[in-house]
């Protein structure tokens, strides 16, 4: 079998990848140019219409686990199946970037560090775990690992997806969805905390009508995409004093430009979109896995539905 | 029973804390001024002096956890057993601040707000829990939680004490002690958390010896008491590059001197002694349980050794 490796790469990153993966998976003829051969395609970022012409492609196998740009690319093959990096030492990361978020905004962490730039010595109020609630918006893989280890350290927490039906999650966790229910859960929230999948359904959610339902003085914490937030609303909302501070680790336009308000702004906290960072170790293995699903005609795993967008 | 409520206090903190303790023990007769029928005083940081002249005095029970400064009153009474505070409410508000603490120095959170201030986008290598090495020092109810709590994270994790005998914590923590195994284990560190108790043994510990003996670019997280740091010491090892972060919550004087270096360095994050405050509404039910143990003659719970320091 031939796997081409392909994407916006540095080469000391690529290096990496490629060794990875000829280590999980040795058994394939690993390549890095297009040709007739090319089976599969692992891909992170591929320049838009790499993956035309390539008449034996069976698979295209993201490296990361967002594809909302990867389907937004109009000559991706249409029949060919699309799977989604599914890494649960990827889902570990996002949990602990999670837990520090909302053990930063629970204990005050933020605001003394503002109090240190002016040599104030303040203690503020200290809550129990329990006694703060924190709504985790999408229950993918990594929705359910945040929300269990957030639980798992003692906080109130609340799962929410659009779609109907019960995720797999520890009994400690309550569960919700559609769109009717979040107005209530937004009231209750002192955290909310993102992992939607970016669709034509969550785009702009956050706005000022949902930034608006909030808890006064409550926070958001976006480890999912830019796109999900209206930049605008929030800076209003974090300069009228509705919400108390942002965690934001994605952006409309990644890297953040210099000049973005987000970067000075007290109640904004800037993340260079590394909630949880793809490690080619772990992430090896599961592309050597469904490759050899592929191979021995067994059933691909975490496939995308196209028409729903994840 | 008549008990005697005092420390320094503001009045709103002192009311709380009557509140809450006459819940607690409703059966008790508490009282604000020191009188010859008092025969509990529950102290927090007392004016030196204070406990002399109480003839029927039979525990003095702190609400703190720390009693260094209570045992340094040459004036405390000879014969009068003092119980510390041990609330499991505050072990986990303690593990808490040291589970951000590891968060933040492991995913690099520290390095991304120093960038964010220079509006700078750098993502920085991640690496898993498992390849964090954290050596908690002092196994006390808090450095006991707080090696439970990183452990249950995935931490590979060393807890040390000065005494000999091993600690009951979960399997998954290695346990070493004596001053011999110390410059090993500082050697092996990422980040060393510091929970001791301040004892003359223990007073100025972290000194230019046991920098020097820390890994090359380790981090120090000092949750315990701020005279076990040699300041000057610990300046120069982050200066010379030696360490690579100090998260500090305690000091030698506090509120920490607005010319203090240690405002103003980058590579230290100063809080103002919140690790684990004390919660008037669990604390309360600890000194009612001792308070109960002491009517009944029962054995109380938490007596310091004055000999040992704690």
């Amino acid at each position: 079998m031939t796997a081409l490796l392909c994407g916006s790469f540095e080469d000391t990153e690529r290096d990496e990848w490629l060794q990875a993966l000829r280590q999980a998976a040795p058994e394939v003829d690993w390549v890095l140019q297009p040709s007739p051969q090319v089976e599969v395609a692992v891909v992170a970022n591929p320049p838009p219409g790499l993956l035309q012409g390539l008449p034996r492609l069976k698979l295209i196998q993201s490296l990361w686990a967002g594809v909302d740009r990867l389907l937004a690319d109009p000559t991706l093959p249409a029949g060919v199946p699309v799977a989604r990096m599914v890494d649960p030492a990827m889902s570990r990361a996002m949990a602990e970037t999670a837990l520090w978020a909302v053990l930063s905004l629970h204990r005050g962490f933020f605001a003394y560090a503002r109090q240190q730039a002016q040599a104030r010595w303040q203690p503020l109020p200290q809550r129990r775990a329990d006694e703060l609630h924190v709504l985790v918006l999408g229950l993918g893989a990594m929705g359910r690992a945040v929300a269990q280890a957030l639980r798992a350290q003692g906080y109130a927490v609340t799962g929410w997806r659009r779609e109907p039906g019960a995720a797999a999650i520890d009994d400690g966790v309550q569960q919700a969805h559609g769109d009717e229910a979040l107005p209530r859960l937004l009231a209750q929230a002192d955290v909310v905390l993102n992992l939607l999948p970016l669709t034509p359904d969550t785009h702009g959610l956050v706005d000022r009508r949902f930034l608006a339902a909030m808890r006064p003085g409550a926070s958001l914490v976006n480890l999912a995409r830019g796109a999900h937030v209206v930049d605008e609303d929030l800076l209003a909302a974090l300069d009228a004093g509705q919400l108390a501070h942002a965690v934001l680790d994605v952006f409309h336009t990644e890297p953040l430009p210099p000049d973005h308000r987000y970067w000075q702004h007290p109640r904004v906290t800037v993340l260079p979109h590394v909630a949880a960072l793809t490690d080619p170790r772990s992430a090896a293995q599961v592309v050597a896995q469904n490759l050899r699903a592929l191979a021995a005609g067994l059933p691909l795993q975490h496939l995308v539905r196209r028409e729903r967008g994840y």
